[in-house]
């Protein structure tokens, strides 16, 4: 049961909550990543735009950092999800946020092809899930990154009278 | 002399380095980040965009992170040419590249208010230098960002040959 799946985690998170610029599908000038199992890996694969540029033929590292953000609260959800027995797609998917965030760029990253972004959980508790992240070009893994994902707190629910 | 100054370090990149997404005046559809001295800290302001949104009403944490990023690398190009006796528009501005990026959320940034990056140099050598930065709205601390500059190797310099 835990090859790759066809159940993107974003397809999942509840609509109030589905409108983040790098994994939201409701956000229609956003990146709308993609998160999927691939074992107890999860991947998502995107290809840059041209003007997401650093240096001239390289990757903005921004980008990077935003990919491997939101590619992680996607791994928190579907990891704490199958943690309680359930894959994605069984149930809504549980929104985390990102407490802390970091990035290790070991090499510049070529623009014009896809990436892949891979992660694992390094922790796993109820409320916060540690994972390592990497963003590979052709197979030579450019980045890596750790984030702290916790889970959403009812106090950031969107209260249009606030 | 080390009072608030009205040259950008990134108006002084060199054209063949000013593209990047974040901060690249020649980037037409970039953030175009303008960083500033004042006094010994370094500071840029910025609007997000109404979509730049992470949960509805709140800033995208990748887009902080990018902030954090493009701001520190201007920190490090003009505390770089501070050390050496120059002000920025002295002479061009260096062009620092990302080693390593730590951000820590401290709390929800809200949407659809000006942002105030702050940074200041932690360490300073020839090649490598680490920036503290924050980012603000109204006053309050929404982030705290630590990040390695590296100088740019001439190896990255763009070969339309390549």
């Amino acid at each position: 049961m835990h090859e790759g799946s066809s159940a993107a985690v974003q397809d999942y998170y509840p609509e109030d909550v589905a409108h983040c610029f790098g994994c939201g599908r409701l956000n229609e000038q956003g990146h709308q990543i993609k998160t999927y199992w691939e074992g107890e890996e999860t991947v998502t694969r995107f290809t840059p735009k041209p003007y997401h540029i650093a240096i001239l033929g390289y990757v903005y590292g921004g980008l990077i950092a935003s990919l491997i953000d939101c590619h992680s609260m996607a791994t928190a959800a579907a990891a704490s999800e199958r943690a309680a027995g359930r894959e994605v797609g069984d149930a809504p998917s549980p929104r985390f946020v990102t407490a802390a965030l970091h990035v290790d760029y070991l090499r510049p990253t070529p623009l014009g092809q896809e990436l892949e972004i891979r992660g694992r959980v390094k922790d796993l508790q109820e409320r916060k899930v540690i994972v390592e992240a990497t963003v590979s070009a052709k197979g030579t893994v450019n980045a890596r990154g750790e984030v702290v994902a916790v889970r959403m707190p009812n106090s950031m629910a969107f209260r249009p009278s606030a």
